[in-house]
């Protein structure tokens, strides 16, 4: 019986009924889950319909748990040849997510202030995630997830830096500007939000510099904001480009010996 | 004759100036018809030439029924190996366009509002699209259309990452925002324009978080709306990047053994 | 006496100094016409020192004029196998540019229209393209002008559909939003402007949809701004990379021919 | 004695407890040091803890310099093979940011004008370059680096480019609009000011253009925009590509042919 409840909550295989009824409504729960979530911040809403709300969240959370349990009990099948398959895969992020999913409603105290327990139900929003893995677009999904690891560690440098010239540009910008409008620009970490506003391209337009001054380093920084973009872009396009040619390569390629001129590829 | 105006109507061959004739008038036709519903959107001119603008749409729909009757009586003449060639053609996507650009004329109650009536004639549009076929840059067209299928599986699931950061993001920005600007955030669904506005950088200035929490946030989310943006435009590029040096390839590749003379492609 | 004055006015060769000077004091006439442009836009520098601007003018006029009759005699030595070597220098772009950034002052009823002259006397911006061909990073702005003339057709292409999107998009939002704010969009045309700022991302905020439906629509805008901005960076990059990899690839390509194992390349 | 503190101040070995523990404290006094800059651009806080932030900046400059003349005494360790190795030191780009960060508050015509101090300040920020020295993400940052070195020619131009561009917008746009909108486009400077706000996509929405004439040359301008963004982002993700293509190819060169047994690597 725990075999069978493995492969129903596993995800299904072709021709297994119950396995694929599971799925789905589970993916149907959790879209529901944040459908109500959505709908719940409508004040009328929320208030003509409240004990229905009740109700749904003390079946999602009970079905949520059931489910959760379940995982968690048959993670030695999940895991065959891991000495501890349950507490492996209570530490797997998608066991935490499931579980930050849950908890909180079994805590009164966190599920008393209701702008915190929303928060919380956002974790929900990861449980959607499990959707990638059923649908066919599961391979492109990997390319892009294995472009962005290959390239993490100068991804990272590049948000490292753009930090660096965020910080610099605030100090510079509260430096030049805070005398002329103090409503604006009353400190550095206020500052700090034109200066993200600004290298982002965004602008709001909420905050700008009005000094002649302030307008020189500001069309300095905009410029650098160009080159902050471009150089992630950069990198995740450099990627992409090897990860496509890479595959295409290895099919196209043809090698031959020099010195007998037998076909190296087999 | 039924060849003959098959021959017409198709794109012109060399020489064929009644078919030449016919498609540039269709194209001009087509550009009047879209300058007409540019002019009429001015209310004095709507008002002053409010009987011109009718006759011409009259004119307009009479010819561009004329053309699909005829396209759909020729249709076995386009698809010679067909089955059943009308029925394909009339589900063709151009000819769906076709119909959908004259179908609501003959509709009274679709035809009396006349806001629904400017949206239907948009799709006048697309037979704009025609212009492509006949223009000299179609090649480029095709490359670019070529490019956007092969990585169309990565471009929609980035395009379902960006939908689920946005809804995430719109959903913390609710629960931060709300109890300061009730006005700005009512619900999820106007936090979630907040959210399109900043993570496409469009930034219109309309809305945005006036809290240090909220702030902190939007920086987070606009940082991470550079990657969004980065991911597509790094496959794109990747995919382009792979199609010039895979079409340089394929010229390149006819080598000779300068010593043996024997051809190097097998 | 025709060679030596064709030899000063040609870019320098190392050692020429008399070509040397004259070239840099061309150069910085420019720049001072155009920083003259620059300072009369300040309404009191123009009244103040409105004397000094016209004989500045006056002076510039007439070395300009003098180096254009100049290049247009010594025109038979630039290309010594035309046929008619003035008549191809006269219909040059760079002497379009430099003719544009004199003719007008010896027009009288041009002149007289202060503004129209002002536009006009901007051709002289043109002429400091000269300085590309002074600088040492010729070969880099070489490199730059053939990555875009290789995908020219597809950039033009990327144009097209981006207005195609604009103009559908405008009059969507025409009909959606002219009915609750007929100010901020009046007609097509005014539409056509939020399109154009929101399809770049520039997002002024001066004109932005407060409709639900409108908004919907400005969503699914802007998330294809995105794509309409990648397509042009895709293809662009696409270009460099392989503008960059061509380069690099034969220096390091060895080839060995399959049948005799000799190398290919010499 | 001298040996014992080059080593100290030098990066850490493995297993060199004291020299870690040097480096680490100056980091940390570095970022409390940019940490107090912001703190004291708080008001209230800065006038109650006047004296404590006094203290403060006396102990980090002392520890600042007496690093600073060590750093330079050891000099002839660092540059074993130099002439002048002292000299060579002083004038290196992370000296003189020390010299900057200290030098100031030595000079107390300087110190008088606490604004400008702010600002000298800020060359702390550089010093904080040094914590890239001890990460494990530095060869990341040599790719970037190298990178932009190799398209540095390239991407000059682009911002050259750009700037032409911006001028040219600039007084276009005050052309036109300066007679509607004094107050918005008072001379070519201000001008300039929209130009690159418009350019690089910020769209801070302070200025725009409300002719048509002004808003056709805008429209036109952002579309230009769109591709002088795209071209230092092709030039760094064709950089890239070739960055990642290239050190993938280096390890895989190493092929032997099965035949045979040869090396294929000359």
């Amino acid at each position: 019986m725990k075999k069978r409840i493995f492969a129903i909550i596993s995800k299904a295989e072709d021709g297994d009924l119950a396995s694929a009824i599971f799925d789905y409504s589970i993916m149907a729960l959790i879209v529901l889950s944040v459908l109500s979530i959505i709908l719940e911040s409508y004040q009328d809403i929320a208030t003509k319909y409240a004990s229905l709300f009740s109700v749904f969240e003390v079946v999602t959370v009970a079905v949520f748990s059931i489910e959760y349990i379940a995982r968690i009990w048959t993670a030695d099948l999940l895991y065959p040849d891991s000495k501890h398959p349950h507490v492996k895969y209570v530490l797997s992020f998608m066991a935490i997510m499931d579980l930050m999913a849950i908890l909180p409603f079994y805590l009164p105290f966190i599920s008393a202030d209701l702008r915190f327990l929303r928060m919380i139900r956002l974790f929900r929003l990861f449980r959607l995630l499990r959707i990638f893995k059923l649908g066919r677009y599961f391979t492109a999904l990997q390319i892009i997830v294995h472009v962005l690891k290959e390239s993490a560690a100068q991804l990272i440098i590049s948000v490292v830096i753009c930090m660096f010239v965020m910080l610099f540009s605030a100090i510079i910008m509260y430096t030049v500007e805070n005398p002329v409008q103090p409503e604006q620009f009353p400190n550095v970490i206020a500052s700090l939000w034109w200066a993200i506003c600004t290298l982002t391209t965004v602008g709001y337009g909420d905050v700008y510099p009005i000094t002649t001054v302030g307008r020189f380093f500001a069309a300095v920084i905009s410029l650098v904001g160009i080159g902050i973009i471009a150089i992630p872009t950069g990198i995740i396009a450099g990627g992409f480009s090897n990860a496509i040619s890479g595959s295409e390569q290895k099919k196209e390629e043809k090698h031959y010996c020099p010195y007998c001129g037998k076909s190296l590829d087999k």
